[in-house]
């Protein structure tokens, strides 16, 4: 469990690092960046893990969000994983489709061939990269986490199904009800298999009624109304009806005018980092 | 003298746009962003003109600098032009060097053949821009002027040869002296030629010394301690000389440990608004 690091950059006072490592999860050799505050001068901080969205590696948020700012305010550490397994032996989609296969894992453990050798995201978010970062870097295990679009189902579901390791959860424009929508059904028939009862435990929608209300963390969702995949793929509205049937308190914002790009994550990371700084306290 | 528009995205409140128009003076075809902030429901508002460096075109500053959330709360709209002329029937380097041709005008008159047709983004930035800005969107002729790298060379001369027309001129990582550096002698001898006495009206170092510190606009120039190009292309002590022979003013600041990305210049943008806005009151 060793990791080597590739590049450093100094950022508002803190330091934005990528890292490589050898993933026995996905069988294959993974980047992740990592964004550490001033505040681990004085010992170890607690961390927000981001999940990013479809075709996005570890620089996308690293370079676009302007979340170092806050996270160096609140001293917090920024762990941000790449989206699926890499490299020249790790399956693709045939046609080099942008959602599925690379840069498309989906935070799943796959189950059907060829994929089941690499795309385990789901136990490569949740178990090695926390045990990795927490082994080597200077970052409690107190947690949170948070993510956008496919990354935001990753972290919904994450975080309900292990409610003890997250100190509360948020997302940006997340696929709430994957099972229901055409990138959920075209990712999950193929890392899962036809068997749709094995995709239940990848739906945020499912998972929250499942709760009965029950151990859920803090939630905070932001979705912009002038997003062009939320009518077809994120149909924010199943997570708001499951939310108000159990009682569980999420709070899920509708944003006028904002889309799905990058430029809105900007404009509201700044209340997500406050929102998990206070829960992690 | 028309501008249409490309793509609208909102953040921090504001609207980021990108805009298409023709240019007579450089002779083709540009693209240029701008952010405009909430306040322009009020009424015209001052402008940041930000010039990028080599290899950037409008976007790298729009993505990566998280301007907005400042130049939304102070009420400035920032005008993010590319870095050279462009298209097909613009001459590039042979080689497709990134430090000569397109993506890498140098903000200079070119005199010499084949560029002297297209390469004219002195004349852009000064007169040409402006005009189309003012005379199409809610921005107001109070200026201010800031760039980095090849950006910052581009923002101290156009601001000290025009200091009527700009309140205020800020630099990342400026290339201070480009008469005396690599950078500088290969773009300078390609686009004006041998004879190095034209090169004199598009030095920093040259032209404030010239100008014996009268009719300098107030100047913030940041420079970070760890960038690779310090020593050899950037060369910031020339400034911090000429600065002090003549009494200009300027506040020069190393900044220890950070390099030449653009998390450094996210790290300090903020202050470079403020210091902005403070001059255009």
């Amino acid at each position: 469990m060793t990791i080597s690091l590739k590049e450093e950059k100094k950022v508002f006072g803190g330091r934005q690092i990528r890292y490589e490592h050898t993933s026995s999860v996905l069988n294959c050799t993974m980047q992740f960046s990592v964004f550490l505050p001033p505040q681990v001068e004085q010992g170890k901080v607690p961390a927000v893990y981001w999940l990013s969205g479809l075709t996005c590696t570890d620089e996308n948020f690293s370079s676009k969000a302007g979340a170092q700012r806050v996270a160096a305010e609140l001293g917090l550490a920024l762990i941000i994983p790449d989206t699926s397994p890499r490299g020249d032996d790790v399956p693709d989609d045939a046609d080099g489709a942008y959602d599925f296969g690379k840069g498309a894992g989906f935070y799943v453990n796959a189950t059907e061939q060829p994929w089941q050798q690499h795309y385990r995201m789901y136990d490569y978010i949740v178990d090695e990269l926390p045990a990795l970062v927490e082994a080597n870097l200077p970052v409690s295990d107190a947690r949170a986490i948070s993510g956008h679009s496919m990354g935001g189902h990753g972290a919904l579901v994450i975080g309900l199904r292990n409610s003890s390791r997250y100190a509360s959860i948020s997302a940006f424009s997340p696929i709430v009800h994957p099972t229901a929508v055409p990138w959920g059904k075209k990712a999950f028939s193929g890392y899962l298999g036809d068997n749709e009862s094995a995709w239940q435990d990848y739906d945020a929608t499912v998972l929250l009624r499942a709760s009965k209300g029950k151990n859920v963390p803090p939630i905070l969702l932001d979705q912009g109304e002038a997003d062009n995949f939320l009518e077809e793929q994120l149909r924010t509205e199943f997570f708001v009806e499951a939310n108000e049937a159990v009682g569980a308190g999420a709070r899920i914002r509708m944003q006028p005018g904002y889309d799905h790009s990058y430029y809105f994550i900007a404009t509201f990371i700044e209340d997500h980092l406050r929102f998990h700084a206070s829960n992690l306290r």
